[in-house]
């Protein structure tokens, strides 16, 4: 009978990394332990002292360390990944999946040395690449390596909707399947304001304009940081995975899975509605898909696949 | 009888801002305006659009708004002022008070324009002498101006004690009068951990030691990020005055609070233990002091007054 | 600018206006005032002075009040009635519902009196009536006197549902309409796990069975409670209706609201769809409804009726 | 690697045992089992099911069964006893002691039967001597066994000492040695309004009246009541003991623990200032005490040995 506390590791410190740090801490879901590369290691002990001096404040009791060593990631019950660089101006796509490839190769392999009963999610993009990465290198099951997206995505189409009825965030819900961003699959007629469906309740094309925007929400961050890009709704949607899992809720929560013959396909990472709970992802669910569904969602996987086409 | 949403408006929105506005809005404490000049008006935008995408997970139900027009914070409750500069390599200590005076006062100027009921708070450096030229300027009275420091300082002290002693950051309590940093006037005597003095819980170099390291905390940080300084503990420590004001809580916590006699001192902005409330600083609370502490906290008047010497 | 906190009386002070209380308090949401008649007053003191004596420990400041002086609740925001008998055996339905008119009737002029401007939530049973009742006594305009039954109903609703699937309450939603209890119209179309509508994810036997242990909610706590009612689930509802309006959170949740011809019905207070904001009941939501679902709602309006005719 | 629910079980269903259920799973700190005796079994799984339906609502994920049968607390994590009787008119105090006595070595039993490895913390008056009978019959190692007082009597003290002053009940502090009740050794100079020690901010007949009103204050609610005692403040204590113990917090908290020479006195339970983690009693916590307050406590600990006498 132990009480140990439960223990989280968050690879990259950066923006995403960093204020999903804090947001497990402040939820004392776990003691934290954050690490970049060691050049890295003085910004990211400065960043996680500076959280850690919120906690008499804030009411929580929570380590945090920064580091640059991964010995002080063992024995983690859950590890994020979020490292990993972001597309600059004149690097091809190609580039980028080898570059990150590599780096989640080599972020795994240190993961698992230190670590080898943990659950993984990867934030890194091209995710569901990137996700398929980790699970190769960590030899681990499926049900312990999963990637996130969808959680995000529906968390701006609810926000969008909230705006365009003016109504609580609470009671809106967004439903998506399949790869992030451009490829990503709203199931509209399975998103509600108070259970009434959004279709009912919104114009085809204000639903349309809002889909379009969740689609490259992303980018319209992006674009307004103009140097950077999103962490407080990427690192919140981190978070509400991680406590699904260390607590046991069984959530109904769109994860990015391992296929093997589910929705039609096999091999591959890909957003899908899942039950998050004790086991990591316990079960996929899976739904009849109209014929203009499954079609985009054969789309997304051919993305999905094309990236998959370059890992090496 | 209205049930009109509390508003709060940030000035500055760097990281300190910034997260100042986030940690308001996931408590549902208001809805929240973050404003910066118009060149960082997208950015800013950015972030607000971020941060409001994070409420469907994190369950909160508050607008935020990116800004550089401050006709959207007309009618707020609380402007929380970070704007500034920092100081930069080869810039003299005069200089940088002369900037953020400016800043200051034109900051001040449009505030008071688009809410002049509203209460202050200021946590940008100099801080005790930028609170101060925030008061002349606003023509508010006392209660309605106040800065922060204290909150922050002992955040960063029962941190220290607490892993010194490994006991729960909820059970360690510190106590600072006076100035920001090097000048602050910690009151170890008044200091706890499950209401047990310190000082017979610690050795004195032990105490002595985090006192030192508690007066170069902002230091600590800024020097291992290499580029930039705190915003976590600073923005907390911020929301808890904004919080203990807005809710009416009569919290005993440090502001830097205008005196007129107290302490033995007048017309300045000192650090000293005041009851926060519905009429902003309701009370500064008198304490007697040894000699050795009153000749600190001379030193420390000193300072400010050196600094308020170079305002215009 | 005033920051004075809000203010909520509950009249009625047994299980479930105690517990409201508490709930409210402990939520930082207002100052609390408890009423009950004076032959209570001390029982009522007893249960306020030991609430706020579990205010330290759960670290909420909130003002909570025992009393039988209507006077204590002047300038409240929201009054909460719980008050009323119960039906005792051997006691006509006829006899509640004079009995509980009348306590109605002289509880709204007090609430009047020393309120003019609340927003009044009624809990006593037949509720439907009950509100009514009040919603005539106080001359209020529609929109500021609302009954509760939908969000208990869907409370158990969801708890059954989450059980039955082993999910998370979190993602489990329910629709109900008409009147509480056996009367109850579920539209359990627009109920759902994670998104996916209930109908694909249970057999119509199991969620027939469901819908009918929820319209019997209240009697399964009687039976195994032997001597009394359900207080948490019920006291935890009224909490939610009065969070949305006092934080204008724009909530869709289903309230018992006076009808001008929405639903085909005039002159009736019915469960429906609502928008619970500052403006309490801001908007009644109107759905299509199937033939079959607007004869369970007929039927539904013909029972509350028959309980309206009682009423002298 | 488990991501196991924590477990705690809570003997006696009556007001605060149910109201412990209900905070802790509040918290989603663990599953909850509360057990009563055959004869209340129907009105504690009323208790519990009631509870569970206001999961929904209030948002959170937790079991909680009610029973009688023993087998379903099985590997608990923690066990709360607060089952036993309350004095009666005409029982002597013998007779109390000697009928609670019996309840705790037959609820002991079957709680050492199905949780081995558990802590107990224990609630029966009188309290002192009833924790010590379930460490004799537990055989558990004495970190494991631990009484509440000190919580509930620091918690009472605090909110009076709150309303004096007009302060917020985060910043006031309080402590107490000894026995529950009349027998309560109060330390005031130890005990803080914002740090600042309450003998300098009250004058010594009001801190007389307040230490009076506290050691008095399980009775004030008696009399209130009428019919009953305290439940919402000794639940909300206990689950702050079980929160410390559950999230490994190292809190300061008073509990009440077996003395091996600590404080002058051996084999015997006798509150005192304690760090409540993982370990359970991790440290008893020593203080120099002033011949005064020495004195006191050695009468405290009279009471409790005599007290101890009675029992078989």
């Amino acid at each position: 009978m132990t009480m140990r506390r439960k223990k989280v590791s968050v690879i990259g410190g950066g923006f995403t990394g960093a204020t999903t740090a804090f947001l497990l801490a402040q939820k004392e879901l776990a003691d934290v332990v954050l690490v970049d590369i060691p050049q890295m290691e003085n910004p990211t002990k400065g960043k996680a002292l500076d959280m850690l001096e919120a906690g008499p404040v804030q009411g929580f009791d929570a380590n945090i360390t920064g580091t640059s060593n991964y010995e002080d990631t063992a024995n983690s019950d859950i590890v994020v990944i979020t490292a990993g660089i972001a597309r600059k101006p004149g690097m091809s796509r190609d580039d980028l999946v080898t570059t990150n490839q590599n780096i989640m190769k080599s972020v795994t392999r240190e993961v698992v040395k230190h670590s080898p009963d943990c659950y993984i999610i990867v934030l890194t993009n091209p995710v569901d690449a990137m996700t398929y990465t980790v699970f190769k290198e960590s030899g681990f099951p499926k049900n312990r390596v999963i990637g996130q997206s969808g959680v995000l995505d529906t968390a701006r189409f609810r926000t969008f909707v909230s705006q365009e009825l003016n109504l609580s965030v609470k009671d809106v819900t967004g439903f998506v399947l399949g790869g992030h961003g451009d490829d990503m699959v709203p199931l509209v007629r399975y998103s509600y304001a108070g259970g009434i469906p959004l279709e009912t309740l919104l114009p085809k094309d204000r639903l349309d304009a809002i889909v379009e925007r969740t689609r490259k929400g992303g980018g319209e961050i992006v674009n307004l940081l103009g140097n950077g890009s999103a962490y407080y709704a990427p690192a919140a949607s981190m978070v509400e995975m991680v406590e699904a899992i260390l607590k046991d809720q069984r959530r109904v929560l769109p994860s990015i899975a391992y296929l093997e013959g589910e929705y039609g396909h096999d091999g591959i990472y890909l957003g899908v509605p899942t039950i998050l709970g004790a086991g990591g992802i316990e079960k996929i669910i899976e739904l009849e898909l109209t014929e203009e569904e499954k079609t985009a969602l054969s789309k997304s996987v051919e993305s999905v696949k094309n990236v998959m086409n370059v890992l090496s």
